[in-house]
C-alpha cells in the first residue's frame, strides 16, 4: 500500500519524491503542519487545503490522555474525527513523555509517567503505542522511542539508542494493520558513530520510511548538521526521510539539501499565535508600534488569505486587542509561507536549480547558509 | 441616500421590509452580529457572508480607544480595514462609557471617562461621538445618549431622557456626512409615559430610523415588554426600529411580534466561546460529558459549515482543550441559527403566516410565548 518514489535527485542532495499512502499522494520535500490535539490551531481543513498542506501531524501522546483513542475510534478515527481526508502521520508519544521530565520513567518494558493534566498514572509500551495509533487510525505511524537529551553522555545515549532499537523491533512485530505505514526512529543524541549505529541497525529491522530523532531539542546548529551528515547516508534512497520537529525555514532548506523528505515543527504555528510572521525577508513582529497604520500586507506579493485581505495595521490590531481572528490570520500566513517554501523547492529540484534556488533564498532570507 | 420600504406588515404586527443604504440592501427583520472591535470574535468575513449576515455592528467606544478613529480613517475606513464590504453600524459609545459606572461623570456637555485599558482621561460629546463615527465611517451611525439604568427613580429618568434629546438634536446638527444614515435612540427608563414622550419628541427632531435603548439591561422581561408596546405605536411606520442589545432567540421572535425591524445581541457569539449552543430545542451546553463519544452534530438538519463537518464529540473535545478552534466553529453555528431564524420569520411574513411560525417555534422551544 505504502509506496515511496524518488522522481528526481539534485546534484547537492536535494530530492523530489512522492508518498502514495491507502489516503492519496503528495509530492516531498514536504512540511507537515502540527495540529497537536487533532486540530492546527485555528484553522480548519479546507484552510489547510487552500494552504498547500498534503498531510499534517497528530500527537498520539494527546489523544491518548484526551479525549482517549478508543473515542475516536468509536468516531471513525482521527480523519472523520477532526474533517480532515488527507495524510495524517501520528508520533509515537515519545517526545512528548521525555518533556515531562521527571513525571516519566522509562524501563526495559516501556514508559511509566503522570499525566501532565491530572498526575493519573498511565504508561506506554512499543505494543501499547502501537495499539494506540491503530485506533486514532493515522496514514502514518511512528514506534516508541527514547528521545535522549542532546547533553547525554556516551554511556546513556549508546544504551538509549540500544533500548529505541529494540523497542523499533517490538513495534513491528506488534503491527496488524498493514494500511498504516511504519517509520523506524534513528537516535544516538550527538555522537555521530551512534548515529551511524542506529541507522544501519533500524534499516535492518527494516521500516515504510525513515524517521530522524532527537534533533533540534537544544544542542547547536552545527551539531544537529553532523548528525544529519552521520545519518543520511545509511538511510535507503527508495524510502522517505523525517527529520522530526524540525525547524525554521532556514533549517527546512538545509535539510532538504542534506536529502530529507518530510518535516514537522510547531514553529509556524506558535510564532503565528505569538505574532510573529515568517516572510521570504526574515520575521515581522506585529505588535511593533511601526505597524499601527501600515496598510501593506504582512509580506507584498504573499498570496495568502490574510496578505490577499488585511493591511499589518489590522492584524496589529487584532493582536493587541487578544482578537480570536488573530492567531487564525497569523497562522494562515506562516503555515501557507512554509508550504509554498516546500513546494518552491520541489519546483527548483524538478528544474534542476536547486543551487541556484537555495542560494537566492539565503541571500533573500540574509542567512549564510546556516 | 438611505431608504426603508415596508414590504409587508403581517397581521400580528411583524414588518417585512428593506432597507437600503449607499453601500447596499438587506431584509429586515436582521440580525447584526456583533464585532465590537470590527471584528465577529473568531469569524472572517467570508462566513459571515456564509452565515447569512448583512450588516454587522461595530463598537466606537471601543474603536475610539484602540486603534482610534484616525488610524481608521487614515486606512479608508472601517469596512476596508476589517475587510467587510457589506453594512456596518456603530453604536455611538454611550452604553460602553455607561458600563464603566463609576469611571465616568455625565454633564450637559457629554461624558467623561477613564479609559477602561489605562485609565487614562478621555471625553465624549454628541459632536465628538458624530466625529468619531464619520471618521469610522459606518453605513449607519448613531447618536451619543445616556442609557439610564433599569432601576432609575423617575426624577433621574426623567432628566436623563431630556438629556438624551438635547444630545440628539445637538448629534443631528453635528453630522456633516449625508451619506450616513443616523438614527435617533427613544430612552425613558422603565416609566412607559417617559418612553412615549422620549419616542415622540425624537421622532420630531427627525431621524433616518428609531432605535430603543435601555433595554434588556437587567429589567425583568414584562417591563422589557411593557416599554417596547409603550415606544413602538409613537414610532412612523416609513423607519426601521432598531432594538437595542436584544437578546435571546425568544427576545428576537417577541420583537418581531412588535414590530421591530433590527436587532443585536452579543449572545450568539459570548455563548458559543463559552460553549452554548443555540438549537431549536433549547440549549446545548457542549462540555456535558454524555456528549463525549457523541457523532451526531449540534443540531440535526443544520445547514450550518458546523454541523455539516463536525460531531458533538469534536465540538466537546475542542471546547475541552481551549483549542482556538472551538470558539470559532461554535460561533459559525450560533450565528448561523440567529441569522436563519430572522430569515424564517423574513418567509413567514411574506407567506402571511407569521402567526402560525411563530406557534410552532414557541412550541418546538419549549417557551411559552414569553
Amino acid at each position: 500500500m505504502f509506496k515511496f518514489e524518488l522522481i528526481k535527485k539534485d546534484p547537492c542532495g536535494a530530492r523530489l519524491g512522492r508518498v502514495t499512502t491507502g489516503r492519496g499522494s503528495f509530492q516531498t520535500p514536504v512540511f507537515m503542519p502540527v495540529g497537536t490535539r487533532a486540530s492546527v490551531k485555528g484553522v480548519t481543513p479546507e484552510e489547510l487545503k487552500d494552504i498547500g498542506a498534503d498531510i499534517i501531524l497528530a500527537n498520539t501522546y494527546h489523544l491518548y490522555v484526551r479525549p482517549g483513542h478508543e473515542i475516536i475510534k468509536g468516531l471513525g478515527g482521527v480523519h472523520r474525527f477532526m474533517h480532515w481526508d488527507k495524510n495524517i502521520l501520528t508520533d509515537s508519544g515519545g517526545f512528548q513523555v521525555w518533556s515531562l521530565g521527571k513525571m516519566r520513567r522509562i524501563t526495559e518494558e516501556g514508559v511509566s509517567f503522570s499525566s501532565h493534566i491530572d498526575g493519573a498514572k498511565s504508561s506506554l509500551t512499543p505494543e501499547s503505542v502501537i495499539e494506540v495509533q491503530e485506533a486514532i487510525g493515522a496514514d502514518i505511524i511512528m514506534p516508541l522511542d527514547e528521545c535522549a537529551p542532546h547533553q547525554s553522555g556516551r554511556p546513556y545515549a549508546e544504551n538509549s539508542m540500544n533500548l529505541t532499537l529494540r523497542w523499533a523491533g517490538r513495534s513491528k512485530a506488534a503491527r496488524t494493520n498493514p494500511a498504516q505505514a511504519l517509520f523506524g526512529i534513528v537516535q544516538g543524541a550527538m555522537f555521530a558513530d551512534l548515529r551511524e549505529e542506529s541507522a544501519r541497525a533500524t534499516v535492518e529491522i527494516g521500516f515504510d520510511g525513515y524517521a530522524i530523532g532527537g534533533l533540534s531539542v537544544g544542542e547547536e546548529k552545527h551539531l544537529m548538521q553532523e548528525m544529519l551528515a552521520a545519518t543520511t547516508p545509511h538511510l535507503p534512497e527508495d524510502r522517505p526521510r523525517y527529520l522530526m520537529g524540525v525547524g525554521t525555514p532556514e533549517d527546512l532548506v538545509y535539510g532538504v539539501s542534506e536529502g530529507i523528505d518530510m518535516f514537522d515543527c510547531v514553529m509556524p504555528t506558535r510564532n503565528a499565535r505569538n505574532g510573529t510572521f515568517f516572510t521570504r525577508q526574515g520575521k515581522l513582529v506585529i505588535k511593533n508600534v511601526r505597524y499601527a497604520d501600515d496598510p501593506a500586507p504582512v509580506s507584498d506579493g504573499c498570496g495568502c488569505y490574510t496578505c490577499r485581505n488585511y493591511s499589518r495595521a489590522y492584524l496589529r490590531h487584532l493582536y493587541m486587542e487578544r482578537e480570536v481572528l488573530s492567531p487564525r490570520l497569523n497562522t494562515i500566513h506562516n503555515l501557507f509561507y512554509y508550504c509554498s517554501l516546500m513546494k518552491e523547492m520541489q519546483a527548483a529540484i524538478e528544474g534542476d536549480r536547486f543551487g541556484e534556488w537555495r542560494k537566492r533564498f539565503e541571500r533573500d532570507n540574509g542567512s549564510s547558509g546556516l
